[in-house]
């Protein structure tokens, strides 16, 4: 191959990369503001904006189909080198976690009608707002990491997710407390655990891209010393205390 | 490229391919095991093999980190036509629903320790063991349809799904009814709803992985027409009935 037609190949690959990465972010944007309106709609009781993110999640479904496609027929048609073949793969492996929080944030505004058919439960929509709010902010430096592969940047969303697993932890010994006061609270607090549960879980798919984007600018993925727990799985304590009731 | 030259390196991307997915299998064989042993812990309280679960987990992701690997060095080796591309991406992809299920299935050994030292639910565990018996045995028909490109038996993997969906529905109104009747169920119940929306997520994993086997047997996604629906979210006779209390 002549240095001519591997320096046009470059380009080519460079403008389709372009390409994708700008697909990336307008997903981002989408999902952003999805995460966003679940948790208003949720807070305001506003069934109307529910409806809108629920209706909305299959415009980001698309665009992950398509960025699937894309960097399919990217690879198909340039053949990239390892490292740019790299880059690709991330961008795939973000769309499928950017798909998932899109996922999570219709899950949670499908609960806004039921929730706003049950009893109140004092402080927990403004507290699962913060919690949905922090998840948002971190999406967002998640993808300027990724447009300026700032790997510090990355690590400090990382860090960040902690204190989300740390509110994830408080809501649910809140819910049980609030449910073993009183039985009439014990359906709103189903509801209302499984919408902090989702949170968490986005929380956890914004740290996945974090990791794409430090294993871009290091090549190597940060697996050694991530603390990424629920721990209400393990932690006697957060049982054993609501147990004794 | 000469014929030949075309026929060799097809042959080695047929080689490639199969190790591929003999180790697909391996991953489906070791995820197929953490399902079954996780609820078996569940049911018998035994935290040993609940320990094995949560340890071999481990094995599992690193199937997953050597099989993208294989791929994206197959796809920059090989550069495949379009056609081959499609089976080496959706390789990938199904090695990620299994990752997923894996780690579900890790999420609920870990909850067998906790569950140990607090009230039994009548049956519960029996149940969630016959809810995860259906999924384990749909993941098994799920890889087999891969490896036979058998659509019929892809599609009969997705309509079991609504089984397990039904399964859920009926755990969750179950376990409403068990809190509402004795608030010292409260914490067990949150913990065993955990695990059995747990397993209803397992169920959409392998309805995913059935899912590429059609996309690779038909070319198109089978998305048209499919019902999964974790009902709790919206049916308000679900959430009704126990807000009554």
């Amino acid at each position: 191959m002549s240095d001519e037609l591997k320096k046009h190949i470059a380009s080519a690959f460079d403008r389709d990369l372009e390409g994708i990465q700008a697909q990336i972010l307008k997903m981002g944007g989408l999902v952003e503001a999805a995460i966003h309106d679940a948790a208003l709609s949720l807070e305001s009781r506003d069934e109307e904006l529910a409806q809108k993110v629920v209706a909305g999640d299959k415009a980001i479904d698309e665009l992950e189909e398509l960025l699937n496609e894309e960097a399919a027929r990217v690879i198909a048609l340039r053949a990239p080198t390892a490292r740019d073949l790299r880059v690709v793969l991330s961008v795939m492996r973000m769309s499928a976690n950017l798909e998932r929080i899109g996922d999570l944030s219709k899950n949670m505004a499908k609960r806004t009608s039921v929730l706003s058919q049950l009893a109140q439960i004092e402080g927990s929509a403004t507290a699962l707002r913060r919690m949905s709010r922090e998840v948002e902010h971190m999406l967002k430096d998640g993808l300027d990491a990724y447009i300026r592969r700032d790997e510090a940047l990355a690590r400090d969303v990382i860090e960040r997710d902690r204190d989300v697993d740390q509110m994830y932890n408080t809501l649910f010994r809140e819910f049980l407390t609030f449910m073993l006061e009183d039985p009439r609270n014990i359906t709103s607090c189903m509801h209302l655990h499984f919408i902090a549960k989702n949170v968490e879980r986005m929380g956890d798919h914004v740290t996945a891209i974090a990791e794409q984007v430090i294993f871009l600018a290091t090549g190597q993925m940060p697996h050694e010393g991530r603390v990424k727990e629920d721990r209400t799985s393990s932690d006697p304590a957060l049982s054993a205390n609501a147990g004794k009731e």
